[in-house]
């Protein structure tokens, strides 16, 4: 797998994208994060109700509870800039009401469409961050917790935390992680279950090697292994009801 | 807004984003689809799960069957690429086949994993094709018919169509379209609702100036009213059922 010659910055980036968890003490400037996230807006979004918020915690003692509500993740407490990433429903409402439409929240679909409209402008947002020297990672620990986080930044009803989002100036980046093999992902026409017989024991041998030969944390085992591992147990089981809280029946 | 001057590539591709819906007949080249989605897998995913599929669509037939469920999208039907994103759990069906595990489909975090992981990937395929001189558009139109799109690429239980995308080479851009206000998507430590009150209204000139003044399809509306619009009437009311007949009970 060679990272060389590739055919533009943008594609070297992603190929080289790893999590960031350790930065320096330097802050990241006030511009280019607006820059940043004004480029993620170009984001498409279904229909262009753009069903999204961005709570950019900069209080320390919130990013110190939110660090302790995702399960100790130290990287928020320390990150230059913790994002919360909302589906955000809300200000449809107040986009409607100026008209006299009053918005019913029990479709699965309008939930679908503000979880993917959110998750778009995140990509866009750490790929334009990484674009300027920045690093970050994701914090799916968001949703362990989503009720208290959502009273610690005050989100309204119709809005629902979807995960958050470190930045930073990286102090220390790990190794590219091999991604599924293209084969893998990609079917033709039509999909075909029958190969993951064959690949999935060809990328679990390219793990393995991985995970051996790693700098840090490196141990035995490979991806199925970490999946059958991660998935046996149930997770998270209170979203549903969270979701509902917020005033989404998913209907 | 000044689209000069930006930070890095990535930014200023990020902030030209415009759907593009008509192609050249030019045919984007194999080696560069595959290295766009492979740098695409650079994308974050929770815990590495990976839990997404493409079905790339190269049967001219199927395409135009898609081009006819999606609502007569000739964009289906012209492109050089038609690609289908899918939210996937059955191939950690097989991985943790492999370790006796057998994994429940039962949980909303689950379908919001695979819905989210889709989701980030995708907007990598996009951005790579763009920073490549390619154009494309995003076809929520999937989820109009995702049975009959299902039953027409044989995607197995566990396997859901979330959204098409349309790749190609421009034959015609479209103007920017103005995003909403940075401050009416990001909130500092607290979510802060007051302000659309008067964010929306200046949001609505900046929009009702952008249609009037576009080379095609110009029209008299704004944003709000244009959401109004929209959102009045419930759509895709079948996704729950069909999520559900696709062996997902989202509790």
């Amino acid at each position: 797998m060679t990272k060389q010659n590739s055919l533009s910055e943008t594609v070297n980036l992603m190929r080289n994208h790893v999590s960031v968890r350790r930065y320096t003490t330097d802050v990241i400037p006030k511009e280019h994060l607006l820059e940043i996230i004004r480029a993620a807006q170009g984001a498409p979004s279904s229909h262009f109700v753009q069903a999204y918020s961005i709570i950019h915690v900069t209080d320390q003692e919130k990013k110190n509870k939110i660090a302790e509500l995702t399960g100790n993740q130290k990287q928020v407490s320390d990150c230059s800039d913790f994002l919360l990433f909302c589906g955000d429903l809300k200000r449809l409402e107040y986009a409607c009401k100026k008209h006299g439409i009053a918005i019913e929240h029990d479709t699965l679909e309008n939930f679908m469409v503000a979880v993917i409209d959110t998750a778009l402008i995140s990509q866009n947002v750490i790929t334009a961050a990484e674009s300027l020297g920045y690093g970050g990672c994701y914090v799916g620990g968001v949703r362990n917790n989503p009720g208290q986080i959502s009273e610690l930044v005050r989100l309204p009803d119709k809005v629902f935390p979807l995960f958050g989002l470190c930045l930073g100036v990286p102090a220390k980046r790990n190794e590219v992680k091999p991604r599924l093999p293209l084969e893998a992902i990609i079917h033709e026409n039509e999909y075909n279950e029958e190969k993951y017989l064959t690949i999935l024991d060809e990328y679990d041998q390219i793990m393995n090697d991985y995970y051996k030969a790693r700098t840090s944390n490196n141990k035995e085992t490979n991806w199925t292994k970490t999946m059958a591992d991660f998935m046996k147990e149930k997770r998270r089981l209170h979203m549903r009801e969270f979701i509902e809280r917020k005033g989404f029946s998913l209907e």
